[in-house]
């Protein structure tokens, strides 16, 4: 190797971390015979020196504060793999760059509350931000977009990225069980954040999906405008009646530019149960990217876990090392433009499930209220029963969620519906 | 943009070289965004000035000669969407590469059969040499392997890469429609290539293996080493038979690094029903990434096409406006070792399928011969029949290919088998 080595500065010894660690220690040389120079960690940090940890740290250089290692002259790339979207890994991040270092981020919140601000400082400093690992775990779908499709203009951005959540919302279905249920299995399985919202309501996959909204449309990454829904209201039954009708319900999240503006959601949806974000069990992510000549690329994964993170983490290092300089979100920060948040999201086939009394002309006066609203009937289902009321199963054809809750809305006046209707979008994927 | 524009001279005018102008007149100003400088193509060559084409091409120089185009002083990057392993392809590209010029190729043939001399010819030179569209077509798979999981060593790689040969078995699947109705309707549309051997018998997508595999191994491009076999031996009835054991055939692509050498395969091989490969439909491609430390990935998408192959031509060309230079194959090509072949395949579960004499101990002496190859046998199915033959099927546990050959061989001895009997491996995916 002619070239100098990369020196690293790694900032967090959490899983991620020491899988970084794993990684440069096990394969130094194959990967410096791909980069075309050696990669050496210099310096590592983390809250506790004295843990127990699964690597030999002892040849590195301890910081116990990461905002002194961030600004360590003899370092050249920055690894932020803590956490948090404030607190010391805002400060370090920021201190590196100031320092000229590029950053490598596995970050998602940091990124979706800050990303803008730190590209910008980056592209100020000729530093390059990177942050794959921050994004569908393994997946490198970071990479796809911004550099494979990049002849594309990107048409829509949709994925499965909580793989929590994915877990489930299949296992619910697999094994006929109710959500608080399985909740309770993942949390004690340890699949769930110290604050189990940022899974189940939506929050991280959100984060991601804002990322990926920001290089797929050269827009400035606004997390606080994606439609977050999480998945607690899921019940069996909608998982049951919905694989009944060929579909499967996931946290999907979608992002799309259109006339109204940018949408982005990450809500509950059906989906064909035999497209492949509908085969997707268990904790396995899947990002589906959608360009102009392109068409449709899939790609699966592992969301999650030390090698696949620290394989996203490695993959940046090693582009750093390759030389390879790009803008944090695929153009420079100061052309992304601030778009319009479409305020509504655009028309779409919609699941609706309800109980109605059963008396003559229930069903009808539930029709009428949905053609009043403008929204068609594509099927139903009405269910046996015993008692007095019917569950009913009706799929729309393609309706804006407006008109549904409008329909909705009217639904009340009929005195014919016990309790609240379910309404959850299809996604034609 | 404050950079010089990058010039490009493109050699090959159909769907692919069309494809290409177009993105470039469609996408001119988001591309020069995302890439930092305009991407201009220069002039361009084609057999037949005078056939109308899709795109306007007043506006480029027209050079009868590829190589006087590849020869231009007035380039940066030469196109080539010829194809053919030799002749002008060939011819053009070398020429290319020795003005300095760097190299943009869908040609998957050429790269097999050329790519080590043209890797270690354009490093000497200081070119780069890339090739997305070879690949997969639209699919980022060489980005992916190369770049994005180049911090694993890579265990296995698996893919579908010939979307004629997948359309042809699963159109035989989905209409019960023998082999040889199905290839004439895949002519009839189109879908082969002059030479349909290029397609059905494996040879287009052993090409495409033998170059993934010399990235995944560091190995020198071996394409003479590819075990082929084609899809013209499978039966309808196998298709139907493989089903009813819950199991699809494909058309699998195999690479992996094995104690007896480098194992590359390209034969049909049963894999899941349920498994990401056993879904994959139709014409589109999908390719297995397996890395230490990532785990599996999975990316499908379209493998062929103006769209696609253009998009994947166009990843490269912005790739190397963006100023990312990397060798052919992810490591310089003097590296690049010349792996041993291996000789056989790794075990593996296999079906057989056989006709019985309906005689008793028929079954007995099949299972004696299994067993004397050190053959065991996991699942066995024998179907109900009239006549005197009787259809079996046979699932093995794990076995070499020699060892179901060697019981094959004990079979005829045996005096109970009608015909041939058919082996299929069974890839553990």
């Amino acid at each position: 190797m002619s070239d100098a080595p990369l020196r690293i500065g790694l900032a967090g010894l959490g899983t991620v971390g020491i899988g970084v660690v794993q990684i440069l220690q096990r394969h130094g040389d194959l990967i410096a015979q791909r980069a075309g120079r050696r990669i050496e960690l210099v310096a590592v940090s983390a809250r506790d020196r004295t843990r127990n940890r699964d690597a030999d740290l002892s040849g590195f250089d301890w910081e116990s504060d990461p905002v002194a290692l961030a600004r360590r002259a003899d370092i050249d790339v920055f690894i932020e793999v803590m956490g948090g979207h404030d607190g010391p890994a805002k400060a370090s991040s920021e201190a590196a760059i100031a320092a000229g270092h590029d950053l490598v981020s596995a970050n998602k919140a940091l990124l979706a509350h800050h990303g803008q601000a730190l590209a910008e400082a980056a592209e100020a400093n000729g530093c390059v931000i990177r942050f794959e690992a921050a994004v569908a775990g393994g997946i490198p779908v970071i990479k796809a977009l911004t550099e494979g499709l990049a002849g594309n203009q990107i048409k829509r951005v949709m994925g499965v990225m909580n793989g929590t959540c994915n877990y489930i919302l299949t296992r619910m279905q697999n094994a006929g069980l109710p959500y608080d249920q399985v909740f309770e299995e993942a949390r004690q399985l340890g699949y769930l954040e110290a604050d189990p919202n940022l899974d189940v309501g939506g929050v991280d996959a959100g984060h991601k999906l804002s990322l990926l909204a920001a290089i797929a449309f050269g827009t400035r990454v606004n997390f606080d405008a994606v439609e977050l829904e999480g998945i607690g209201s899921i019940s069996i039954d909608d998982i049951r009646l919905a694989a009944d009708m060929g579909y499967r319900i996931k946290l999907l999240g979608v992002a799309q530019m259109t006339g109204r503006g940018l949408e982005q959601r990450m809500t509950p949806c059906l989906v064909p149960a035999d497209s492949p974000l509908g085969q997707l069990q268990g904790g396995t992510n899947m990002v589906v990217l959608e360009g102009d000549s392109v068409g449709q690329i899939v790609m699966r994964g592992p969301g999650a876990g030390m090698g696949p993170t620290a394989s996203a983490v490695m993959g940046d290092v090693i582009d750093i090392a390759r030389r390879f300089r790009i803008s944090t979100f695929g153009q420079p920060a100061r052309n992304l433009v601030a778009a319009t948040p479409a305020r509504t999201s655009s028309p779409a086939p919609h699941y609706l499930r309800m109980t109605l009394l059963d008396k003559p002309g229930a069903l009808a006066k539930i029709a009428t209220c949905l053609g009043d609203a403008g929204v068609s009937i594509d099927q139903m289902r009405q269910y046996g029963h015993s008692g007095t009321n019917a569950p009913v199963l009706i799929v729309t054809h393609k309706a804006t969620r407006d008109d549904i809750d409008h329909a909705i809305g009217l639904f009340a006046g009929t005195g014919v519906i016990v309790g609240d209707p379910v309404a959850i979008r299809i996604e034609e994927v």
